[in-house]
């Protein structure tokens, strides 16, 4: 018989789609397996409905679980490393020289130490590209999330071939593994790092595999610039006509894009992470999130790796989300809480391409935040969705829930050994430091 | 005999004035009353120096209490009371209503639950501008945070008269009360809000009682352009005319500004109050921080009230500040950590015109907040000025002194009582809600 949870007496964000949630006071949840049985007022339910066990929301709020639509987990061990820099030094002179002496063991403890981090902020699903992916896949599987996980591809970099060979591994590997919690994709790097014949052979890898496509578009001006001079187009036209768009895509960024570009990911279904937090750290720009949405395109929120971000925490990306929209536009109307909120759950498990996920309603995969309002920061209540989107933090985080299993339980994580992960992650940092700056046996420079 | 306490094995970020902090590891600072009497290593401490308290820093920061320089704390009554709506109509349809209704009472308990936020949150000082500020300065003495006062003056409302008087009779009742705690000031609102002949007295009154001058400046487009309209030069040069910077000055906002206003401000010692989310969430406007510091003018971190913050989190206000800033000029050197945290600390003091606050070194006053690092997003640890200031998250904050005494020890709030405020707090706001709406009893719009 199927686990039965019962979630009951909170503040429960109902409702599918994209609108405002209806807010249910004194609302539950029943959780059957790892799907959601029933939302709404608590006389609603089958009496005859009996839970395995109860968890009491009052003075609560009951939310779809956070979707990280865009990062690079292992990144955490280089969290702090090297701030206050422009991108391409912070790239060539700290980050790539570091990340040359990477292990898989590294990458595996690093993405334990981002996903204790996202649980404990109720991410319950994230999107990664990244090295040593079967490392990052083992530790999904372990923990009890849900991932979408694609082998980053840099097509102008010696390893390129030996790269594609594990991305597309990784995919018949773990496709819909952990049961059915991991999805696969292949990932080309960005229209500057896969030139057009490398990028052949991924899609024609994707269409074989019948697998998504993960990458990087519209980051930078720079970026812009250069595929402009080079192929004459943008780096969205030059990746639709490639026919990158034929597979389901998700393109992290889109800072830099024009109406031309809007209406091709549009037209093409391809799915927009943003990362607000990352492109200001890295001077990047402002993604037009109003014009997207307006155009149709899905939009999750992202907090690209920590070694940009500084911290893998949806609560503040949602607020920087609609800060940003604000006050660059002179209008405190647009991105309003609930459609920031929508971003950041549906929109982002539409994003990566998981079916029945994002909402709370019934069918919907069991991927739960309960979150905690006793705090002075959370009176008074005049409104809820206003209350979660601009007032609450990660730290409110009581409870969460996956794929109908409780990970978080009273702010306790019950898959990852913390003490463990930590000491792992500091030696290992303290190892990549010294060996990035090429320094001594102590660490020194 | 004065109390005697020792923070003892953190990293403690030591070091006066603007630079980057020396963060000294395994540190100890002294506190002897209400100063501190040491900050550095252990062994430079005299043996003979005994503690009647110890506080254990190990696996924590040890950092100046952080300084919020301008906010309007009993509008936390109105948190999330309207959101995602243009400043005009915000004020005329929403707050406005619902401020009318507000009583002494109402203030008194609106300041402790934001206090006890602030408090919780490392915040050790505030600038208050409101009414009923009597009542605010009650809630100060009584809780042991340090404040600087003011009661709000809006030339142009019928109560003119009555609120100078009442500005007036709170710098005679308060300044210096709490044990030097508080600092009283006079508060003009702002320039399309005091007419000449108002401010002419408003200044007379600060001359006669040798108070400061808190006010609102240059905060929105449409502020500008109408003192444009109406005196013929921007808001700065209109009040350096009328002699307003005689007296010394802390503006909020400041986001229009130019050249010519910014060489007023620093030709005349004008602090200014920066207030990153409510600029965005209002739509005002991006402060120029960077040619503000560059100018040498004083810069403090600032919320505004939660009504348009919605949160009193200082942590969350530097890491806007920074990102604003980095990604408006394209340049990710800008505002660099320690920058951010020299404006959320000694700059708001300065700002404030408290002396010797603001700093870990002897002879300051010991304001302190004691950070715990043992979490996730705090791993690894390269940099602790990176790691506090793009990390660390309020709900970190451990412990937190305020002229020497604890009033935070290991998150629990000492000198509030949370519960009765929280019940005081939701009660008073349903109460306004209705009232503002002018609804049934049962709250019905």
């Amino acid at each position: 018989m199927p686990s039965r949870v019962l979630i009951e007496g909170g503040w429960v964000f109902a409702g599918e789609g994209d609108g405002p949630f209806q807010v249910v006071e004194d609302g539950v949840v029943a959780v059957e397996g790892e799907r959601i049985a029933y939302v709404g007022p608590r006389d609603g339910l089958d009496p005859a409905w009996e839970p395995t066990r109860r968890i009491d929301a009052r003075d609560k709020a009951v939310l779809p679980g956070l979707v990280n639509a865009h990062t690079h987990h292992a990144m955490s061990l280089l969290r702090g490393y090297a701030d206050d820099v422009p991108l391409m030094p912070w790239l060539e002179r700290h980050i790539w020289p570091a990340e040359a002496h990477l292990t898989g063991d590294d990458v595996y403890w690093g993405t334990l130490l981002a996903i204790a981090e996202s649980l404990l902020a109720g991410v319950t699903t994230f999107a990664d590209m990244y090295f040593f992916m079967d490392r990052v896949a083992q530790a999904v599987v372990e923990t009890g999330v849900r991932a979408h996980l694609s082998r980053g591809l840099i097509g102008v970099a010696p390893g390129a071939d030996q790269a594609l060979a594990e991305g597309k591994a990784l995919v018949a590997a773990f496709q819909g593994a952990g049961d059915g919690r991991i999805r696969c994709a292949l990932a080309p790097h960005a229209p500057y790092t896969c030139p057009p014949p490398f990028l052949a052979r991924v899609l024609e890898a994707a269409a074989a595999l019948g697998c998504p496509i993960h990458t990087h578009l519209a980051e930078t001006r720079a970026e812009v610039e250069q595929i402009r001079a080079q192929y004459g187009k943008s780096p969205i036209r030059h990746f639709a006509d490639l026919g990158v768009f034929q597979h389901p895509t998700l393109a992290a960024h889109c800072v830099h894009v024009d109406a031309d570009d809007i209406a091709i990911l549009a037209e093409h279904g391809v799915a927009v992470a943003h990362n607000p937090i990352s492109n200001c750290k890295l001077a990047s720009g402002i993604a037009p999130v109003p014009d997207l949405l307006a155009a149709g395109v899905t939009v999750g929120l992202a907090s690209d790796g920590a070694a940009s971000t500084n911290h893998l925490d949806l609560f503040e990306e949602m607020r920087l989300a609609a800060s940003l929209q604000k006050v660059s536009r002179y209008d405190a109307t647009v991105l309003p809480a609930w459609q920031v909120l929508r971003m950041a759950t549906v929109g982002g498990a539409r994003a990566l391409g998981f079916d029945r996920l994002g909402c709370l309603a019934p069918g919907y995969l069991a991927d739960i935040v309960v979150l905690d309002l006793r705090a002075p920061h959370l009176r008074p209540r005049h409104d809820l969705t206003s209350l979660v989107v601009y007032s609450a933090k990660a730290s409110d985080v009581d409870t969460v829930l996956v794929h109908g299993k409780v990970l978080v339980d009273g702010g306790e994580l019950l898959t990852v050994d913390l003490e463990r992960v930590e000491h792992e992650v500091e030696e290992r940092a303290r190892r990549l430091a010294r060996l990035a700056r090429g320094g001594a046996a102590d660490g020194t420079p």
